[in-house]
């Protein structure tokens, strides 16, 4: 059965999402309608992009993902379907699909043109889900849209390294449910640039010299229960399950124990800065 | 297959909707369930009321849609069955349905009669399932409860028009997850009281003259980026997709730039007027 | 169709919950996911204990529990998989499984071994979906670990009586989506100590001689519209639709007019008793 995924930032109270999926059922009997998430931060458009690009490869080969966030047609937003890595995705153009994009080649891209049939200020529901709907019969996306070459990129999805090849200079993406910090440095991209070479993380004044596997790691377990217990709260820097590099707080929660997000203060398009030091 | 829809304030975190969804399958083997929002705030029937009027529409023909508000059997509140449009909707007679009936007229409705045979302080679960399977495998509304002729009505549901029939008093009735203000006012009623008379739209101390057809009409695409930018975080009115009038703030955010509803302090039960002038 | 349930702390937002119900899907064609809750507080066992306890047995038997909350593995928490009223469960050995476990014995527990075959910081994803899925494939629980006899308890879980059985000490195990506290005091539990006596609730400085069965019979019918708006805001206590002694308010929200939590300042792990007089 084909599946449909939705990712938007039509938040968990409005009838929206809830309207998608009638209109979706309305035009397939058989279906798997899949929510990824509907909590993306108003027009945020590098949430989704994070959010989509760590879901979507869990999927089935020929999954296709709507994603409704900024999606009203303007002159400068238009609406495309991207074949990629054989999933297919439904979404405005305006950056969203960059950082998917930046690491595996889209094998088509099309601008939707068949708003000309459709008029609608809820293009979500009248244009995404006409296309979603199309591929899942088997359509083909020349049928919905003119082939393109690119897609539009986000700024600053990338981090710099320095001319000295000393230094990284990345900045915050996302902050997850754990407060956890996510910064767009990978770790394919730093081992790369790290060359083995010893190294310091620096996020404002807090600074680590190890990044851990994973979040529990950081505890020695011939400890007694009270050393234990003082780790909870303490910074660290891991690779996140994704593959990027992570500034966490062991057992974190925002609303209790305060978080990386919290407790550093550290916030979404701030800089984060890896220096490399002589080995 | 058969399709039940949920909408409830059981709130994303509590037992109660998983609860709902595994009684379900275990009446019913072939069937879809679909969320439609469980947010809806605590007890509010006028929240539920729009949410649902909203979405049940783009469903398909016959789909049941179960709704869990303020759902507990008193001497006041009974449980009805309603037929209309081709669609059933269970609920208690508390109001909810009165929006969607003051639009089309139910085709039948049934107060539910089956709490003789069961006793339950969890209703939605204990009679609204099983009314909503019964309904699924092609049960008639007549055996679980007897045709009454009218629903209760919600209060303040439709603006006024004074007496001169120069002047809508309306009211907000939702704060949609971007903190736009959605009045009473539909455009048909908008329409055919105007007679295309020039107006204005007032709220608070804010005042409009124009309503646009989406969010992005107010940019213009001839200014350059700093004007088109100085229009984010500006006030401006809509017909919405559902063709409510709404007063929105263009790519609002309530926990960043703000929004219509934080900017101009505007809440549910708020006054709208729409003053009509000589042409 | 075989059921997998999803109850994590992963938030609504993060791309976890979508990732793995893409990986159920890329194993199972045919399978019913179901969400239960994704909104449990961040490692918070206890409130998962009772958001399982209370949504399992609605669902037919044979449904597989995926519990995603503090689920690194580690060597003091290993992952386990249990049947048990002839449903399934798969979380950490954490303590999450002691609420159901004191209830139901458990018909087997295996702690699961197949890590060595795969290398993972997200276990939800890469250990409990391929668990799951070889469950719902109908494999054994023998192929995916070994047989342990006991699992991790939770302290505090049940309440005291004194040794003069004239008083029991028990505790707010959860607050509800209303603001409701919920106590760890099961009616059964309460009746067989209370034995006919007359009684007083008491929590900080509130007590309450009255067990309602439902909300709304806290209201008197005969009462006029000002009397009857009165309750609400109210304080009461209920058995709920789970059996337990909670503290409520009646229509309570916790951003309006306020909730039991909130006006009355209860919290978990606040201390909630009941004396029996001399009849």
């Amino acid at each position: 059965m084909a599946i449909i995924t939705l990712t938007t930032d039509f938040g968990e109270k409005d009838h929206s999402a809830g309207a998608i999926k009638g209109a979706i059922y309305s035009e397939l009997d058989e279906i798997n309608i899949v929510d990824i998430s509907h909590s993306i931060s108003p027009f945020n458009i590098s949430e989704a992009a994070y959010v989509i690009q760590n879901a979507y490869s869990s999927f089935p080969k020929g999954t296709i993902h709507v994603i409704g966030i900024d999606s009203e047609l303007s002159p400068e937003n238009k609406h495309v379907a991207v074949y990629l890595n054989e999933h297919y995705f439904i979404c405005a153009n305006n950056g969203i699909m960059s950082m998917i994009c930046s690491e595996i080649s889209p094998d088509k891209i099309v601008e939707i043109n068949i708003h000309d049939r459709v008029e609608t200020s809820f293009p979500v529901l009248d244009i995404f889900v006409k296309v979603a709907c199309h591929i899942a019969r088997g359509g083909t996306l020349e049928v919905i849209g003119k082939v393109i070459n690119t897609i539009k990129p986000i700024k600053n999805l990338n981090p710099f390294v320095n001319d000295e090849n000393t230094q990284i200079i990345g900045s915050v993406i996302y902050i997850d449910n754990y407060g956890n910090v996510i910064t767009n440095i990978k770790r394919k991209f730093f081992e790369a640039t790290q060359k083995g070479r010893p190294f310091e993380v620096s996020a404002r004044s807090h600074k680590f010299k190890t990044i851990f596997n994973k979040y529990s790691d950081i505890l020695n377990y011939d400890d007694d229960e009270d050393s234990k217990r003082n780790v909870e709260g303490k910074g660290m820097v891991v690779f996140n399950s994704s593959g990027y590099l992570e500034i966490a707080v062991y057992k974190s929660n925002n609303s209790t124990v305060g978080s990386a997000s919290t407790l550093m203060g550290l916030n979404t398009m701030d800089t984060v800065t890896v220096n490399f030091l002589k080995p």
